[in-house]
């Protein structure tokens, strides 16, 4: 270490994307992209934009916030929106909402952002185990704590808990916030949305990453009471005014209103979905119910990391982990049907070859 | 307060950055803006990236380190890219770098951020007194400190130190880290890069908002020795993996690389400047000396607020601020020559109305 760095620095563990490979002719199927492209309305609106790029940007970029309104239906001042995707969002929250005296609360396995925000903000956590069929177990989560946090649909498991199992969560857990990061609810899951009119301690958290298609452009939205959206906004006005630069907010409006290239790609994704983990089940995978755009999957027979590699060589990216609890399982994303159909393919001749 | 908020969240008084109006018919001389489009470049670079939009960007920028490191001279192992300006890096060495036992030191009239990510880091400071003529004083700066920041130029004086003055704070501070903000140095200034091999304490922040005509893209960078650019690594690695977009790393990148465009509109600014300095004299305004893209004047005669209020009543936007020790200056950014010619026949008139 440096005699220069704030003591902080030494206990940090930074999070590790998955990669992005510079080469082009791979089949990456490994950080959860859309496979499809944005709407086509935003091209237009970004290069619209692209001659007023001297001046700053609307820092609570309104337009965004009213879009958001429109199609979500709730009012604009219930939204804070930000940027990088959800993980912007998720480090204001961490650090405005979810440091208390008391841990917070979140799964086991999940996003592994959640521990590097702790150790970020200095936040005390307990990991909940999950069942042992990998899902989420809400009754286990009402304890004292000083927040809890969950994906839902949960990552990299791919699982989803019903919309009625959160509210009864909420109601039995009034005293502290409940964040639901919904990063990958369009793939089939029940928004919580709709609930943060009733409680005042629940905010929901999603980003344009991946049912919008906008991985490259960092855009991400929350939704919650007045209490809850002031603190964000506290947190963000104290650290950068402007997080949204002014081609990311034409873009996320033209592709937030555009609802009928939202549907279509969607869809097809989760049919997509669905008939490869019909296929990989014919493989002899074991593969967990998805709500998701990904499909988290072993094979009783063949080591995870081999396959992975295996995989690697012929030039298709899927992500593996290196946590025991997991380390036998793939996380597949879902891409086009050409790009699943070369995936089973080649999974099916390394299988054969053991 | 509400329950739900981490306890920071009380003692936060974010900042106000300078309005941005939605109405065009302003003259906007308020936010330091450049007059000038950015290099013609950066269209064709930034559409070139829109079809790739579904994809995440590069974490590491590594084509805009390149250009950085190829324009600067410095390696790109030494060089920091991030969001949001210069003020989400900023944010990072507050958190990362300017955490220690013994305060901080920096100017007690300077970039109003500065307080602000103290507030939000939890950092003790103490503001330095600025001499009589509104300089900075570097030898007041060497005494027992968590580390010293200041920008040079300065905001909102727009005075600079001179270079060796600043080696002079680096030869007698060698145990904490001196960051220069440089936010406005290419507007006359000679920057503290080069000093950066020799002094291994020094980091230089540097943004594309201001000489590259870019605040609505938001980008910065920083440049430093190894220690201090892994600490900063490590920051932003547990806050958020992809801090700039596809389209903010193609544009900048191309701009750093246009340096003829880059030359052609300081030369221009540094010209107007000097222009409206003679001519805000001749009209009786006190002005400070200038190296930014701003100036820094009062009136002995007319009060600052009133002035401010005025020029906004006939649609021109300066920046005011309420601290009674520069409460009665106005900063003006410098415009187009004929915005600056629209600013002075206006303040002609109200000066002659009285």
């Amino acid at each position: 270490m440096s005699r220069y760095w704030s003591s902080l620095i030494d206990r940090l563990t930074p999070y590790i994307p998955g990669e992005q490979p510079k080469q082009q002719n791979v089949i990456k199927l490994n950080t959860n992209e859309n496979p499809y492209p944005p709407s086509p309305m935003i091209k237009e609106a970004m290069i619209g934009e692209m001659d007023r790029l001297r001046l700053y940007p609307d820092p609570n970029a309104d337009i965004l916030k009213d879009a958001i309104s429109k199609v979500y239906e709730v009012s604009r001042e219930n939204i804070f929106v930000g940027g990088n995707g959800s993980d912007e969002i998720l480090a204001h929250i961490f650090h405005g909402l979810l440091k208390h005296d008391l841990p917070i609360l979140f799964p086991e396995i999940t996003y592994s952002f959640y521990p590097v925000y702790c150790a970020l903000y200095d936040i005390t956590f307990e990991k909940i185990p999950l069942d042992g069929s990998f899902q989420i177990r809400l009754g286990d989560y009402i304890r004292p704590n000083g927040g809890i946090i969950f994906p839902n649909p949960n990552a990299p498991t791919g699982c989803i808990r019903p919309i009625e199992e959160i509210e009864n969560l909420l109601k039995q857990n009034p005293d502290s916030i409940v964040v639901v990061d919904e990063a990958y609810i369009d793939f089939g899951g029940e928004s919580a949305i709709p609930l943060t009119k009733k409680y005042e301690n629940l905010l929901v958290v999603q980003t344009l990453s991946k049912s919008r298609s906008l991985a490259g452009l960092r855009v991400g939205f929350a939704i919650g009471s007045l209490p809850l959206i002031e603190a964000l906004e506290r947190v963000k006005n104290s650290f950068n005014s402007y997080p949204l630069d002014r081609l990311a907010i034409a873009g996320a409006t033209a592709s937030i209103l555009d609802r009928n290239h939202f549907e279509k790609t969607r869809q097809k994704i989760i049919e997509t979905r669905e008939q490869l983990s019909k296929k990989l089940e014919n493989l002899g995978f074991f593969v967990l119910p998805s709500k998701t755009n990904f499909l988290f999957a072993r094979h009783p027979e063949h080591d995870g990391k081999r396959l992975h590699q295996m995989l690697r060589d012929k030039g298709i990216l899927v992500r593996h982990f290196t946590d025991p609890k997991i380390n036998q399982y793939l996380r597949i994303t879902i891409g086009t049907e050409e790009e699943c159909e070369i995936l089973t393919k080649t999974l099916s001749s390394i299988l054969k070859a053991g």
